[in-house]
């Protein structure tokens, strides 16, 4: 299904807002964050991504021609307000912090400061992008803290939900430490490896499985995957084994086997033996089929003998925490700050900023939350990324964010980086405590 | 971020397997089946959607010049096999569930007939399609059994799985009984009707709430629904109340108000009372926030006076099964049926076809899943949708297709139709399994 960018993809109340904000003369200054409210069960940290794409959007987020007509048909907003949304753009400025940033409950990951119409419309889909590949990396990162020192590759685009979920998944692991994907169009577009081995079809299509291996071998001479559970897992083992022998001869070397069903330690244990026996010790096993940071876990805690994982459906959608408790909420108005006090979703007001502290070794200690006007022990973790709509510079390269995203985990304390983690001390300073409250009482009088 | 459907959505190893496939001349027809392994848990049917999608992706699918250039830079082809791509078209036939039906385990939703390799290459993107909207349209349909009589509207682009998934769930849901979405480019795309409240930062912007309810009612004169939990649910429902019968005088209606925290059902009847007790019984109430099918089914069995839910995350995540255990599998080729023996993922081999047998008043009484050279009691459901690569007759209307899923729901056994559901009975015909049988006794032929 074809997808051009464009601001129809939002929530209809996001117009109707639009309006009665130009109706009313509200065109102010507006401050908004987006923030996560409360972690997922069995979760003690999220990493930050999506933040390129949210910029991307920002900068280029216009109602084109095409746009205004399909509004003027719909009929429900007046002629002249479809016309005035012609010259919107996004002129405001973003603070956020840098893709690959572990952070924790109420810490803002994004601000956007510009006047209310602007900051108010592109709300869904900041939130979109910004939400999903939070959700991906966060996910992986449990993976790859998991399953040290193996290759992961993301295999999810099948059950990803559509296209863009396919290709941000893979964009989003990659950051949070996969080796690469699966997909051809994300490997392409953003410049990651792509990995590929073969499907059970392709030895479904032949009358015997060492034809197929070797086809399939011969095709791609550089050094191929071969998957052996189509019939009997160790019959195909001992199958490429002969084969590889025997290709070797051609210069044809064979990288690796995978294993997709059944239990895949043992398979694995027994296939290496089998490789083993036959000195091919350089051959790699490769397993997925239905894996998670806890079969990973229970496989490096066991020594399985497997070097490699093609993790799809679990990663790609997150199937424990599909979604994150996250907001994108008003924080201040025309230079009055604001807070919304709905029960079990109260947030706190005013501009902020993250500090984190570190132990003498380098391990994150605890954070601070605060008023941006304030100081705090540590650093500051919200950084300047646009301007006026503009963005302050080229964007870090993908090897970058993944760097930075590897020394984020490295330096996690080590009662978060289980799968059954602590909470970590998050600190909300007394200046910020001392203006929710003079928020709620200015609330209050207002209803007097 | 801008997406052209283009045949690189897809895994790595389709292109690997196209080309061993053109080197070794195998070329001959494949019969492949989308089909769903088993049901997650607590679900007892699952309803078949993203069929138009899946049609409109293979119609239209090609290797454009941009796509063969990124290849050749990618240099993982040769040249030849790269230009070999421009001609490629799917030009085969496919039968299908039409949308909206009800469905079960081990039932082919879709086959396809083609060509070896373009059988095969087209697999990644018709999961990803048929895959998400079926998972949703299966979840969506819960819920509106679960809340009989009552208006359900998707409210679930931003924490959707990007652009995509937000615009497939609000289609998938809409087909199972969703009376709109909230998704703006979702309503004008499909011609479905579009949902909206107003935000809390609405409010916010504003230093008191009643001119906040005043400003958006004047802008939106032709029925709004007013936002009223960002301080004090009944406080506000005591101002919509006052400004309702201001507005009323200039002709200015307000349709609703939505509660979107706290306790809706507690919350819900106190602003009813107040609400009924100004006269206003024509003024509905709206809930949203965290709304799954459990807490719809408790609100229908203690009678809360809510008329509409809002339902976001766990409606376009399908939260609690975000994905199914499905697969697309080379069931034939070369006129040779095929079978995977892979431990826990075994396939029934051959072409097959469901037939759904009814009780005198036409509830789904069983299923048989045989072969298609066979004649079984019941209706036979999947139908030829697609000859030579070209749709037969014109796609139904999102009306038509929505009338058979509601007609499919009416005609579930009432043990289908609970939150916790019986097993729906499937026999697998004896000709199948015979096939079956006579496939694994081969491929042993074959391996000795």
């Amino acid at each position: 299904m074809p997808y051009r960018e464009s601001l129809l993809l939002t929530d209809l109340y996001q117009l109707a807002m639009l309006q009665a904000y130009a109706d009313h003369g509200l065109a102010g200054t507006a401050v908004f964050e987006f923030f996560v409210r409360k972690l997922p069960p069995r979760r003690g940290f999220l990493m930050a991504a999506g933040l390129e794409q949210a910029l991307e959007f920002l900068e280029t987020a216009q109602f084109g021609e095409e746009d205004r007509a399909a509004l003027r048909r719909m009929g429900q907003f007046p002629a002249s307000f479809v016309e005035s949304l012609a010259g919107f753009r996004f002129a405001g400025d973003v603070d956020a912090l840098p893709e690959g940033t572990v952070f924790f409950p109420d810490e803002p990951v994004l601000r956007v400061v510009a006047p209310l119409p602007q900051a108010q419309l592109v709300e869904t889909r900041l939130i979109n992008l910004v939400h999903f590949e939070t959700v991906v990396a966060s996910k992986a990162a449990r993976m790859v803290l998991a399953a040290p020192g193996k290759e992961l590759v993301d295999f999810g685009l099948r059950r990803a939900h559509g296209a863009e979920a396919g290709l941000l998944a893979a964009r989003a692991s990659h950051i949070a430490g996969f080796a690469g994907t699966a997909t051809l169009e994300a490997a392409l577009r953003f410049g990651m490896p792509a990995y590929g081995t073969m499907a059970h079809s392709f030895i479904q299509a032949h009358d015997d499985e060492t034809s197929a291996f070797e086809h399939f071998a011969r095709s791609r001479p550089k050094g191929v995957v071969l998957l052996i559970d189509t019939y009997d897992t160790e019959r195909a083992a001992e199958k490429v084994a002969a084969l590889a022998k025997r290709l070797a001869r051609d210069g044809i070397s064979i990288r690796g086997v995978r294993i997709d069903s059944g239990d895949l330690a043992a398979h694995a244990r027994r296939v290496r033996a089998i490789l083993d026996a036959h000195g091919l010790d350089d051959i790699t096993i490769f397993a997925s089929g239905g894996l998670d940071e806890d079969a990973l876990a229970a496989h490096t805690r066991d020594g399985v003998p497997i070097d490699g994982y093609g993790i799809g459906t679990s990663l790609t959608t997150a199937a424990d925490a599909p979604a994150l408790d996250c907001a994108y909420k008003i924080q201040e108005y025309d230079g009055v700050p604001r807070r919304k006090r709905s029960e079990g979703k109260a947030t706190w007001p005013g501009r902020k900023q993250v500090w984190r502290r570190a132990t003498p070794a380098g391990r994150f200690a605890g954070d601070t939350l605060g008023l941006t006007t304030e100081n705090h022990a540590g650093e500051p973790l919200l950084r300047p990324v646009m301007r006026a709509g503009r963005r302050l510079g080229p964007p870090p390269s993908l090897a970058e964010i993944r760097a930075h995203a590897a020394e984020q985990l490295r330096h996690l304390p080590e009662a978060l980086r289980r799968l059954e983690p602590m909470t970590y001390p998050v600190t909300v300073s007394e200046a910020l405590r001392a203006l929710a409250e003079e928020c709620d009482r200015r609330v209050a009088a207002a209803d007097r």
